[in-house]
């Protein structure tokens, strides 16, 4: 582990770092700020973490560590109450495999939905998630945040098209309220894919076209539900048993 | 409908309208500001819509209706899109009562949270919700915005005690990871309260002592879900069939 100190906030290092709280530079150089011990911890023991920096020289992660003065955890925190460390991470992008049980986002534009969701799936043994490019993104630092380190274990593929996964075998399994079934009634095939919608708009029209099965969730008096609540429940009845 | 112009932003009613941003304010004088055609909507549907302001004199919600220009309107919103109309409502707290069929939240912090629960509990048809006074307050606007409105038709109560509701004859269901059963196995009885909790610490030790049922969800990999999706699970499992 290179331990070495940085005490001035103009340092080039530094500067970089902040850079990274942008979306489209976290993206760019597939690197994020991750805050809270517990994320750090994930990203660390999935061999993702990158670098630490800290005021406390207790810590010992076996990265390269990086002494410095709370001033300038402030300067790369987006919380208010901050921290005696911040990590650096990277996150591993479609090595494992898409896997048979899949959550795919179409437009889900909240990053705490997207977190959420991302998060939820993890803790229900799903096998991977796919982002639509007009999800929140992945770099998105609520995302990060929300997901509570689960983006560190659970595959994230962007962009991969309802038709392919269509043609490679996949069921695909639609919400929406129109023209669908209680999703009681489905038991999904060995291989699908779950597709959740924008928050104000649901999944789109072209994908509900291809769908093999579109399920609902029964309501009394409204019929709306958050994004990532409905998710919860359906990712919850068609798990594993 | 009284309809009058305010063209400066320095006018004694916008200035005490801009108050109302903040939660002590709103919840000392029980008087929100509200965005959004849905939320609009639903409290005038309600009859707690007091005011309109807008940009646009084509609205004709039957309120005192003050025509005034977007800068004025910009003052008042928290978004960054902003529409052309804002409005004021009020709550009705209390004057329901409690009914059969309770969500009780127990120091749950994050506003986005208690909101979505609010707007859970609605969808499946509970009676009413329960805030303790370290949950974020339902006159927080982030509360406000999650709920998506169904804070005007489901009653909201501040501050009962489980042990009141518990006297009253309520089953005390609550949410924990130990010394809990499947929450599929439980049929809760006509009357009870569902308990959820902090989104780091759960339910308070002096809660769970005093339940009837402890419930939890199983998972996978990671003991962990967000609580309002585990709310969603929950209520849905729970709601009256």
């Amino acid at each position: 582990m290179i331990v070495r100190e940085i005490t001035s906030a103009t340092n080039q290092l530094i500067k970089d770092l902040v850079k990274l709280k942008q979306t489209r530079n976290a993206k760019e150089l597939n690197q994020i700020i991750i805050e809270g011990k517990d994320l750090i911890d994930m990203a660390y023991e999935n061999g993702l973490l990158d670098m630490v920096l800290t005021s406390n020289r207790s810590y010992s992660y076996d990265v390269q560590t990086i002494i410095c003065p709370s001033f300038i955890l402030e300067k790369l925190s987006s919380n208010k109450s901050i921290s005696d460390i911040i990590g650096v991470a990277h996150l591993s992008l479609d090595n494992k495999g898409l896997g048979n049980r899949i959550v795919y986002l179409d437009g889900v534009q909240d990053p705490g939905n997207v977190g959420t969701i991302i998060r939820t799936a993890l803790a229900f043994s799903y096998d991977s998630i796919i982002l639509s490019l007009d999800s929140a993104s992945i770099y998105n630092e609520k995302v990060i945040q929300a997901t509570k380190g689960a983006l560190f274990s659970i595959p994230v593929f962007l962009d991969v098209s309802l038709q392919e996964l269509k043609e490679k075998g996949y069921q695909i399994i639609v919400t929406a309220l129109r023209n669908a079934s209680d999703y009681k009634t489905l038991t999904p095939n060995d291989k699908f894919v779950l597709v959740l919608g924008n928050e104000g708009q649901g999944v789109k029209e072209e994908n509900i076209d291809i769908a093999d099965e579109v399920v609902k969730i029964s309501m009394g008096n409204i019929d709306s539900l958050n994004v990532a609540v409905a998710g919860g429940i359906l990712l919850n009845h068609y798990k594993k048993e």
